[in-house]
């Protein structure tokens, strides 16, 4: 039996914290409101994505983006600074075509491709010979040196359709892109093809990075578009000897000078605490960055604007971090660590949107026990907004260099099942964002960023 | 203290739970990759949109639509009939047109209209005059006769964006839609602009059914673009007696001849217990109903197409209906009712998706609470594939004249955020639909039938 103060007591505890509840109900239902109302987040996307377009490192596009975002937070934010980050630049070149070799001009079939970021170029001569499909690197060193010098490598590895979060099949084939060119050089190809990372058959290819490795000749890399690996793949099996050819005008610069844009609301009561919202502002040179990640950077941004207009004084600082060249080299965002921890700045968490803007579905994090028990409880409060699913390990490329401090590093997840349509390619336009998406995300965002500010991250 | 037996009692009833429970992961997990991988859902939409198009009861392509999905049918299941429905017609005429009038020809604004399905035509000469805006019919009522005889009424209410799941934002707007033209008409109005059901700033105008009440004078109709709306009211603020014009020919034809499209794939145990999974075969005259419910009819008919591939034969009787005349009638699901009720079919559930083609987030449902608590207990199994949120009232227009026999009636509820830009529009075609999560969709709705077939309603 429990004494009437007791329960007293009990009622008031519970009554207190509903009360709470309530509140935080009521401030996350403004925060959404203000974006889906007054939101600055699609126009923002409009202008990154259709009068700057794509961004990539060490690209008049890339400068116009920190030009641009610099200005743009610099309305909204306490202080506004820019980064200097030294980043790699690679360029794609004129032209980029292969196609099977047939008897005359009139049979040769063309096909859909585009260089590798980071790859080397053909020179203008182009290279073909015969193509050797494989679906993996066992398959590969299995064929040997014999059966591999002086060829083309053609990477089929398809990826699973039966992923239902489609990262996890990106997961298990972009290898052959990343390390695809070295692992075959090492054996004498001269070079290498690699299906896109695409799950639908379509008609346009997907770049992204690849490595080379340290000793490994540095041979040319292109990606096919998912419809034509298949329709290479077929006419091998008719004909194993089929010239395959194909011709890239990229090369590798020196290194230029750009920076991260970092903008900043000052916190009333932990100054120095620094709770980081970000994506990255580069982009590659297909497309125009919308999803990736033109959408993780206005969702950043509108976090700012959204806590500004509603007049919430955050206790900590809230800083937005725009990160340069996450796409081919993480400059950006290994720079942005390294003078954290040079300075001595205390982050308590770093939450990343690159995984498109699209309707949400919830947060992947690394971080403690402690901390992903703490968001599960708010699980009532972001359940509304169809943010259901907090298990996921993650968190974000760019804030991935944070890891060493020990804070909770978190990524913003949308629905996966339309992100690889887009992906590194031509398709990954303004028109693909739908308007409401966009700002759930950024409204999602900012509820975690008020929740986090509230009850820390202990 | 429990004894040795009851222990082992309890572990032996909570192992054959788990492994129940594994089993039927397994079987789910089959079904997603039935149709991830050999799906038809997508190239049967293809067909059905791009091929047959647009389907409005009573027209050749609603005509089409019957005899092809009766034919893909009679590939997948034991039996396939046409069921007789009489539908109306009303066809939307050769052009339709309304501009803010200027002083000549080149002051005019022309303003992007469509007629809504069921209105008069406006005759050869169209009508004009002075236009009164209004938000809602109380608003209406308080300018009265007076204020509104001889004029054209503009219904302006937009939906409200702050609503996250948008069906309730239509919920909350459709009513000037489906009402405006006679509780304007019955003070006297010449006829009504509604803006459209949609929640961006779009360029085209949405369509959809008006019910003219009874004894009020019927009058023309349109609805106009959320953005050219917009501008209306803008431009009636600066002169309020702006003088507004629109042309309409359509018609109201006599009823016709159709029909439901029904096929089953037959239960082993309890043949005469049958378990309906449907989408409307009909849609509006504009696009090509891709997602309003092309989407609902092939994800119904691979429901099937699983069952049939994966070998499971089911206890109770499968059957699939495609509606007719769910958009300016629901004499398809009135009659499919009838014709039960009438030869005492017994049905033990009726599932219905007819709210797009977009990714999982759950059902909704009409339906008791022991129910609902079945339901969710099988979450654990159909949260990994996206389908979340069981607790929303629901099911289907053409499943609700089913009501009366108590039986659970459910809608499979996809994402809502991108709905409201296609809904009874143009721009309803193809090209919006994401072949993942189109076989999603199709994927869910198969789970729920499966773990319904195994463990009942009860």
């Amino acid at each position: 039996m429990y004494s009437k103060q007791i329960l007293l007591g009990l009622l008031c505890i519970i009554s207190c914290n509903l009360s709470a509840q309530t509140q935080d109900a009521e401030s996350i239902k403004q925060i959404f409101n203000e974006t889906l109302v007054n939101g600055k987040a699609y126009s923002w996307l409009e202008y990154l994505t259709t009068n700057i377009g794509h961004r990539l490192s060490g690209s008049v596009g890339a400068a116009s983006a920190v030009d641009w975002s610099k200005t743009e937070l610099a309305n909204i934010g306490d202080s506004v600074w820019l980064q200097p980050v030294t980043v790699p630049r690679w360029i794609r070149g004129e032209s980029e075509e292969a196609y099977i070799k047939g008897r005359g001009k009139k049979d040769m079939i063309k096909l859909n491709v585009c260089a590798l970021g980071g790859s080397v170029g053909t020179g203008p001569d182009g290279i073909g010979g015969n193509i050797v499909e494989v679906q993996n690197f066992e398959e590969l060193k299995a064929l040997g040196a014999n059966r591999i010098k002086g060829k083309i490598v053609f990477f089929n590895r398809p990826m699973d359709p039966t992923a239902i979060h489609t990262f996890s099949a990106y997961g298990g084939a972009v290898e052959q892109r990343v390390s695809g060119a070295s692992e075959a050089a090492r054996l004498g190809a001269i070079g290498v093809v690699v299906r896109s990372m695409g799950l639908d058959q379509e008609d346009y290819p997907h770049t992204g990075s690849l490595v080379y490795a340290a000793g490994a000749p540095q041979i040319p890399a292109i990606a096919i578009a998912t419809k034509h690996a298949t329709l290479l793949s077929q006419r091998l099996k008719a004909n194993v000897d089929l010239q395959f050819f194909f011709e890239t005008h990229c090369e590798i610069m020196p290194d230029v000078q750009s920076y991260n844009v970092i903008a900043e609301l000052k916190g009333s009561e932990y100054r120095e605490e620094l709770i980081v919202v970000g994506g990255h502002l580069d982009s590659w040179d297909l497309g125009q960055g919308a999803h990736d990640d033109g959408s993780g950077c206005v969702q950043s941004m509108e976090v700012l604007r959204i806590f500004k207009m509603l007049g919430i004084v955050p206790k900590h600082t809230i800083r937005v971090v725009l990160f340069m060249n996450e796409e081919n080299g993480l400059r950006g965002g290994i720079e942005y660590a390294r003078i954290a921890g040079a300075t001595g700045e205390k982050h308590i968490v770093a939450i990343e949107s690159d995984n498109g803007g699209f309707t949400p579905r919830g947060f992947n994090m690394n971080a403690s026990t402690e901390f992903r028990n703490k968001v599960l409880g708010w699980r009532p409060l972001l359940e509304p907004y169809g943010l259901t699913d907090f298990t996921r390990e993650g968190g974000g490329a760019d804030i991935s260099p944070l890891a060493g401090t020990g804070i909770p590093l978190i990524g913003y997840m949308p629905d996966s099942q339309r992100y690889f349509n887009y992906h590194h390619t031509a398709e990954d336009t303004f028109d693909k964002i739908s308007k409401r998406e966009l700002e759930l995300g950024a409204g999602s965002m900012a509820a975690l960023v008020f929740l986090i500010d509230k009850y820390g991250t202990k």
